[in-house]
């Protein structure tokens, strides 16, 4: 897409920065239960009904955890949505609201920030959620967008990282390395264009990987399906980064040990296909790749009847003491240490 | 100061996105009492104890919000936390928490980013409020802080921009132009530096000016006064974009007019001779130049015997029907239009 000519289009400078809030809070779209004032006033104000509240925030940044030549702006503001509420998720709470703050530079067209918007109140809409608030400002340079999720559950509800204990089962949803997959893909095709522009990307066939880099959904599924089994799992987590890292961050925060079998870890058939041709291996993948937005978590082994039948969960090992480490079995029985490699935004 | 060379320092890539949170988790000051959870899960976990909660995000960005070359980084993280808990202050609200995310380009370094968190954490203890979550991210260029304050009221308590009636009285605290002034005293003395290095920056007799562009601080002692007179102010806004376009945020929000007399507005005897040597409009500074962190508000005229010995409050005006505008009346008894110009950061 292109933002860089503005012929026929609008530069923000036009409209200003009033300007494009009016427009915002005018597109929002409605508000729900938990929401006494949105947009219009110096903060939103909101009620928890007697809940306790969940925060988060992300940053998204051009260059960084984005690339504007084959990235759709609509999916764009889908996904930093996406991947806000997914930590909400991930405490088992259910998001309510999110704040968007944007720094825009002036190569961004108002019709390229309307689409970023029609993206992120698509989100809001899918999820149920209000956007309450934000703050737009200009930029020297490409785009960065920082989004606060707020969401509310009751105290025994919450899930931290922090509960998990020797012998619970691990436990992941979905499939993993299918996000990675659909990069690598992106980033080849690119190539191949910047090489020759008469090539055409050839994305055929690859639509589900394609899907999970720039459209991935986050798992509210899983706090419904929580509650209608009547479990609760003793610790949890998103899978932002790889599950190295996050069953890392498990064992860390609960101070246990994980034993993880490899051939437990899930890949989606055309993911392994693509990532082989690669001549990527699909676990470290699943282990490294990061951006699958799953949820990983642990369950008292008495939960483990209640689970067992749902589809689409995957019981990856168990927990251990942490005088065990944190070890990935291969399918010939030797143990790895699994290090968090968790994807390192400063490039260490 | 010299974030460049880093020589001696700790370049960011060398500590990683985790050491870097850990870090910050380390430094960061104790929580408090609504505070269930702070940093170190998916999310945070707050309790709004039954009373409503507020919150409000602001972006700053280098190069548009701020320039490194004179701004020392300790007094930039003081000031993105007071710009943001100037908002929940604008509800009759009182912080309670901060959510920090930042983009940093590798152009900064460990020391360089050690020294934001400190005026962060700095301002973090003066008023009272707990860093509860954050991210942090590499950035191609530049500097970006995106904060979100949350903090806590009674419903009852609560004032909107949108409750001026007219008749109202319009007050605004403190004094209004100082940080522009201050804000032109630094970019003149850049300028003098630029042309020759060899002359050393004059900012004696000056202060109180630079310290309101530096390290301005939020109106937090205002909820405690209302609340002890037993008054609710009918409308209130920070005034961060300059007295001109506050008032009309409240005239367009409450459906009103306003008639303001110019002779009230309250500029700084240093902030107006340093403006009028600038060639620059004490009057004008005040309406336009924004960044005060004051507050504006507006009471029932049977409040005004609660209020008027209370030092440096203001009285501005009142507020009047919508049909008579928004007008600024000179001493000579002509009414000017007092149109919104509040800062464009997108340079319309």
């Amino acid at each position: 897409m292109d933002t860089g000519n503005h012929g026929g289009l609008t530069p923000l400078s036009e409209v200003g920065e009033f300007g494009l809030i009016n427009k915002i809070r005018e597109t929002a779209p409605a508000s729900g239960a938990n929401t006494i004032k949105a947009i219009g006033d110096d903060a939103a104000v909101l009620d928890s009904k007697g809940k306790k509240t969940v925060i988060s925030t992300d940053c998204l940044v051009e260059g960084i955890h984005f690339d504007i030549s084959y990235v759709p702006l609509r999916h764009l503001g889908y996904k930093s949505v996406v991947v806000n509420l997914s930590d909400i998720f991930a405490m088992n709470a259910k998001p309510a609201h999110i704040l968007v703050s944007m720094a825009v530079s002036s190569r961004y067209t108002l019709e390229a920030i309307d689409e970023l918007y029609e993206g992120i109140y698509a989100a809001c809409t899918h999820y149920g959620v209000d956007m309450v608030g934000g703050d737009t400002s200009s930029a020297p340079q490409g785009l960065m967008i920082s989004i606060t999720a707020v969401g509310y559950a009751e105290e025994s509800e919450l899930v931290y990282r922090s509960g998990a204990m020797a012998n619970d089962i691990v436990c992941v949803t979905g499939d993993l390395g299918a996000a990675y997959a659909g990069l690598q893909l992106l980033e080849r095709e690119k190539r191949i264009f910047m090489e020759n522009a008469s090539v055409q990307p050839d994305l055929t066939g690859n639509d589900y990987i394609l899907e999970r880099q720039l459209k991935p959904e986050a798992r509210a599924d899983m706090v419904e399906t929580f509650a209608r089994l009547g479990i609760k799992p003793t610790a949890m987590i998103d899978v932002s980064d790889g599950l190295a890292s996050e069953i890392n961050h498990i064992c860390k925060e609960s101070d246990c040990g994980a034993r993880i079998f490899d051939e437990r870890i899930p890949v989606d058939p055309q993911a392994a296909i693509f990532l082989e041709e690669m001549k990527i291996n699909p676990t470290l993948a699943a282990l490294n790749g990061g951006e699958d937005y799953e949820l990983l978590f642990t369950l008292k082994p008495s939960d483990y009847e209640k689970i067992k039948d749902v589809k689409g969960i995957s019981f990856l090992g168990y927990i251990t003491d942490r005088s065990y480490g944190v070890k990935l079995e291969t399918r010939d029985g030797i143990q790895h240490d699994l290090e968090s490699k968790g994807w390192n935004a400063f490039g260490a």
